[in-house]
């Protein structure tokens, strides 16, 4: 936790008085920062500005508080990424580590999708539950130092998501699929271009689902022979890329 | 699993006879590939080459019976990236996740260093006994289609190592430290050198472990203000470098 995000409505009306945490903040806070009254922390505001409180009390490990005013909320949050993911849905094992990842690394956009290779029971887990999610994205900010939460959407339906929905999401954005394959071209650099890029699943998409993106105008690119698990390949792209 | 790993003396004598798998690669042949007798498998030999191996029997899920002749083997390992990297040893919780990663991307030297940050409890967990360690390194090769093991050296002492044994690994290398200061320069793209890239703990080296590794030659750089987590850290800076 490199920033305590605070939600606006735990701001005090006319923005007097302290912000009071008493939930894993606080117990972060007390056991992991140990900070002394009168010492700062880092906060930001979720979809907001960030900047430095005031530890104004922190005896229990249940409560804090901070002295937070908009005034010392000065900082934007780091830019987001010009990309939109659209990411085969993982094993819910590795599901929250991977959007954990997906949000440090600044993508604000990331389409679920289904793929031959998902298994049709990883979209029946409690972790894609709204709630479950959005703890997942917390902790990516919370992580990165960010505060812009990420737009997570769900499309069980491979077909109708491609021939639908990808035509006009695809529109003027550079279209990638990341596939380890022979004929890929190289992964490109230094994009600055919006971007959509399509990463399969474990064991990969198969060929009429690349085929498919291909006629929605995605282009494959590889980072070389090594296959790499979902998470470290999000990584490796997004770093490459942009 | 993505390449059946094979020790050399696990080839037949005069490379005649089934090779006989009776472990967690005979129960990850017979449980998630689930070949039928004649299919081929991506195998490599540890250190050597890889190529395709024709599976003869696998009715028991204790015991796969493989094909593999040196003439089969024919494939060289993906090329290894001429990094070394000095990495603050990471949590136990972390540090397996870690090793796979730094084994999937391509790197072959790993100094697990010591800093100021690094818990001293950490040096004791059992995960760094070389049998731990090499079951982690081996899981990385499997994941990336590769044979080479990754040299892993443990250094628990940060001022001696710096001192006595850095200078000489940094000769004639491009000496990079990887730390997220508005006074890093960007991290660097499309490197060819050998280079030395040090990455510091959870919270980052502290200011005189930065101050030794200039005065060793290193240069600080960034990859922007997101902080990453160390597994996400690694993938995204070597994919950046090379």
């Amino acid at each position: 936790m490199n920033l305590i995000l605070l939600q606006p409505h735990e701001l005090p009306s006319g923005h007097h008085g302290p912000v009071i945490l008493d939930d894993q903040r606080a117990r972060h806070i007390t056991q992991v920062i140990r900070p002394s009254v009168g010492d700062r922390l880092r906060v930001g505001l979720v979809d907001g500005a960030m900047g430095l409180a005031t530890v104004t009390q922190c005896i229990d490990p249940q409560r804090v508080e901070l002295e937070v005013t908009l005034a010392t909320l000065n900082t934007p949050p780091p830019a987001p990424l010009p990309v939109t993911l659209l990411l085969a849905l993982p094993r819910p094992k590795v599901l929250r580590r991977v959007l954990q990842t997906c949000t440090a690394m600044g993508i604000k956009q990331i389409y679920l999708i289904n793929s031959y290779r998902v298994d049709k029971s990883y979209w029946q887990t409690p972790l894609l539950s709204d709630e479950s999610v959005h703890t997942q994205l917390l902790a990516g900010l919370e992580q990165a130092r960010d505060t812009i939460l990420p737009r997570v959407h769900l499309r069980s339906r491979f077909k109708p998501f491609v021939e639908d929905e990808l035509p006009q999401l695809a529109e003027n954005k550079l279209c990638l699929t990341a596939h380890p394959a022979d004929t890929a071209t190289p992964c490109p650099t230094a994009v600055r271009q919006q971007t959509l890029l399509a990463i399969g699943p474990e064991g990969g998409f198969i060929t009429y689902e690349v085929d498919k993106l291909a006629q929605a105008g995605f282009e494959a690119i590889t980072l070389g022979p090594r296959i790499l698990k979902v998470e470290t390949a999000i990584a490796a792209l997004i770093s490459r890329l942009f």
